[in-house]
């Protein structure tokens, strides 16, 4: 693209160096903001600004906080007993998302994977450990993804909890809603008829 | 979307206020704002801020420019004498982008459209006329949209440069290379056999 301007070329290839904006989607987001007032412009770039410096990482469960200690852990209404370990802040938001869970998170920052050089020590594993020391008869549930990353993480946090009084569970792994069982793949299909339950609990 | 920090959730708010961004990609790019250095992310701002502050109308063709006049207006390589008149800067960047046109362009900063209520006198008309008087023997082309607006925009235009000299042209309309025939609109495939030409000129 051939922008006579240098200061719109700028804009462009700051846009453009987002994650998913091209070029000419850049150009429209900057040509747009050419249109707007000064003063949302700033705002814009403030709120991003301010996201960068002053966001950090809870204390407690590592999931992103606006203070040393996020809104979940000191909410009165969670469950501080039920932790649900998961491998980003992604996650813990999709969970957020299903408003189905009232317990606390736990992010662990990765999965364990010998392949990447992503090793126990890298991950908030001692963290949990102690959290879960000093959190009588809780319940980890392991939200963690069913690839070989995930099981291999799963194994090692349940042999370090070992012996603690901790309630360990997996989420459920099946056939999704709405999927066609025909074109399940084997191993989740094999897997939702061994793991099968009894039709008053589904 | 149950975000639950408040920075994030701005932010997320920020960019989800340019065109074509959803809430999900929008926390995409929020996400990715905060892997990235802080130095990276005020450069990001500064080139949004500097441009939405510091870019200015060109005076002479009123395209975008770093400076009072454009760098097309100054270049000593372009031709003075042939105008490109286009309703907006992005059809100035279009033409640009073809690399055909070695002349200088004039945005008119619109269409007359009494529907929009756009009348001659919120275009850029008056400075077009006083162009073309100082510059004597030189061509028009009305790179405009072949539309009621467009076509009633070049009517006017040509009224109003009527005995100032200028040779005023319009780029050719006919069926877009690549194009079938067959689904051509009727409009578009009567004029290009009426304004049919010689096939040694093609």
């Amino acid at each position: 693209m051939n922008i006579s301007s240098k200061l719109l070329s700028n804009a462009v290839d700051a846009f453009s160096s987002l994650p998913g904006i091209g070029k000419k989607s850049a150009l429209r987001l900057a040509l747009h903001i050419l249109q707007q007032d000064k003063e949302r412009v700033n705002d814009f770039c403030k709120a991003v600004q301010t996201m960068r410096a002053d966001l950090r990482y809870c204390k407690v469960c590592h999931n992103l906080s606006d203070a040393d200690i996020c809104s979940i852990c000191t909410s009165p209404s969670r469950q501080k007993n039920v932790i649900c370990v998961v491998e980003s802040i992604r996650e813990a938001m999709a969970i957020e998302n299903t408003q189905q869970f009232n317990g606390v998170y736990h992010v662990l920052g990765g999965l364990i994977s010998p392949m990447e050089g992503i090793s126990p020590n890298m991950l908030e594993i001692e963290s949990l450990v102690e959290r879960v020391k000093n959190q009588p008869n809780c319940e980890l549930i392991m939200a963690l993804s069913p690839t070989i990353e995930g099981e291999t993480t799963i194994f090692y946090l349940n042999k370090q909890l070992e012996g603690l009084g901790a309630n360990i569970s997996t989420i459920a792994r099946g056939v999704s809603f709405g999927g066609e069982l025909e074109y399940a793949d084997e191993l989740t299909l094999g897997r939702s008829i061994v793991a099968r339950i009894p039709y008053k609990n589904s």
